[in-house]
């Protein structure tokens, strides 16, 4: 198998809403006027971010989930993506499987693969770049919290990391292998939340992140933040500490919105079938985060996962 | 080091052209009402694009010039980049080299990095995505050769592949390892060429994709195209075929235009100060490459490099 017969066989669809997709020097697209573009990229490498055996589905999955992701944390509408793949070989069955799973999710929010680039490379690395549309002036930026505004947070916390440490528990796996990204729930996001962040490193630091960018602090309630029944269930207070606050890879909405919106979201979250949590407040002061227990007390906590420091 | 401060160290410039650069979940650009968004990408991998001890400064350079290439072929003025970098370690001097050949060569052509992300890899692994704007309907598509075209190639052919061999002639180095995006010429291309593409893996190979698309032949006067002195003084015949006919990373655009456009060809190619050679004609009939000697008998070529499928 070539190259050519790899993007012909696996990744090559006529575009829709592209001028031109795979096969030309670059791909074309006529962005819609009066639309902002969303641009982000991720990079997933064999032994560091999944192991040689994992699943492809699911990784064909996930590598286009982690990138959706950071557009719903932006408001953005997804729209187009490009795929750099290097493998170490060209082995069909690995290919049938990636693609199946990439194209599943990207057919459903309507996503084209409208370009990329396939190379051999002794380990498997995922390069994706995703690309939405979002109305002039509503997109959510990290900076946007303001002192008041509630905390929110989409779904539950934790599972992701309970499954990386525990791979015998089924009720988490998927969150792991399988993330949803909170697309829809981006969306609609806009006009009514100030911040969003996009959980893939760990609450308390993706939260750190938009407290430095707004220059505001933020207190949490930890105990109403939602997490898997099968976390509780395990009885380890630390742990479930640990997954919960610095735990990554849930690819949750954490977004700040006035205390006047809170009608708003409950039926949002009604609607979309979606837990929306208000898990605590923004306040005025310089980025500091403090996660407090039922008894008001501050709980330590782990800073999140940096590729290059690793795990503190 | 952490990944924010590699970023924030070698990668995050506030950006001009664009609304939201490095550092939020997206960033966000707004293109121009009424033209046409061209994308790229290519993923350079350690020990398949690169040695371990390449150069990091020409690194930066290559890995951007590449994907600035494939704009050019496509007539589009390149405006913004991502880069996704894999790396073993924050080794602090090779990044302060590759951002600074990424950067010379991104500011001589306004490109601004607007986004990216940085991981650990075992493997240095290098992934840009190059966005540009040409003017709607003027980009220049692989499928729009016509017979009793000319077809143009600029600059000389043959000059990396003998690097690659050849490492001691120092005449021919800086043609693979800092090869120069012919940007201004496809920019200047757009109404005068029809078809175009960019020679990364071999002219015949490339221009074979062209005259697929186009579904035309091509008869090419192989001694017409230009080739490096040093290739020539070598008196290797069969190297020297082979270089100009079938060797990669040249990074020249060969294009196809009509022979009316001659004179004016004639002139952008002074005014650019880069030679413009017409090596060959366009035919009637199935994609078909041939190329002819000086007495007009056909020449054996090899076919392309495939990563897949590697040297036939």
């Amino acid at each position: 198998m070539t190259e050519f017969d790899i993007i012909r066989r696996y990744f090559d669809r006529a575009p829709n809403r592209a001028l031109l997709g795979v096969g030309d020097d670059c791909a074309l697209v006529r962005p819609n006027a009066g639309l902002e573009l969303a641009l982000t990229t991720d990079m997933l490498v064999e032994g560091r971010h999944f192991s040689a055996d994992a699943a492809p589905r699911s990784l064909g999955h996930k590598a286009l989930a982690v990138n959706l992701s950071d557009l719903a944390a932006m408001g953005a509408a997804p729209r187009w993506a490009l795929l750099a793949l290097g493998l170490p070989s060209a082995d069909g069955a690995w290919l049938e499987a990636f693609s199946a799973g990439f194209y599943a999710l990207a057919d459903r929010y309507g996503v084209e693969l409208i370009g990329g680039d396939t190379t051999r490379s002794p380990l498997r690395t995922i390069s994706i770049v995703a690309l939405g549309e979002v109305p002039a002036g509503v997109a959510m930026y990290r900076s946007a919290a303001k002192p008041g505004d509630d905390v929110w947070i989409s779904g539950e916390l934790g599972g992701a990391a309970l499954a990386l440490r525990r791979p015998d528990i089924a009720a988490v796996a998927k969150r792991l292998h399988e993330p949803e990204p909170r697309v829809e729930l981006g969306e609609r996001l806009r006009g009514l939340a100030h911040a969003a962040i996009d959980i893939s490193d760990g609450l308390t630091g993706d939260l750190g992140h938009v407290l430095e960018r707004s220059q505001v602090a933020a207190l949490l309630d930890y105990e109403r933040i939602p997490r898997p029944a099968a976390l509780r269930a395990l009885g380890d207070r630390e742990l479930e500490r640990d997954c919960v606050l610095s735990g990554g890879d849930d690819y949750e909405l954490a977004f700040t919105a006035s205390p006047r919106r809170r009608e708003a979201l409950d039926a949002l979250s009604a609607e979309l079938g979606l837990p929306l949590t208000r898990i605590g407040t923004i306040e005025a002061g310089q980025p500091k985060l403090v996660a407090r227990d039922a008894d008001g007390q501050p709980i330590a906590y782990r800073a999140s996962y940096d590729h290059f420091r690793g795990r503190p």
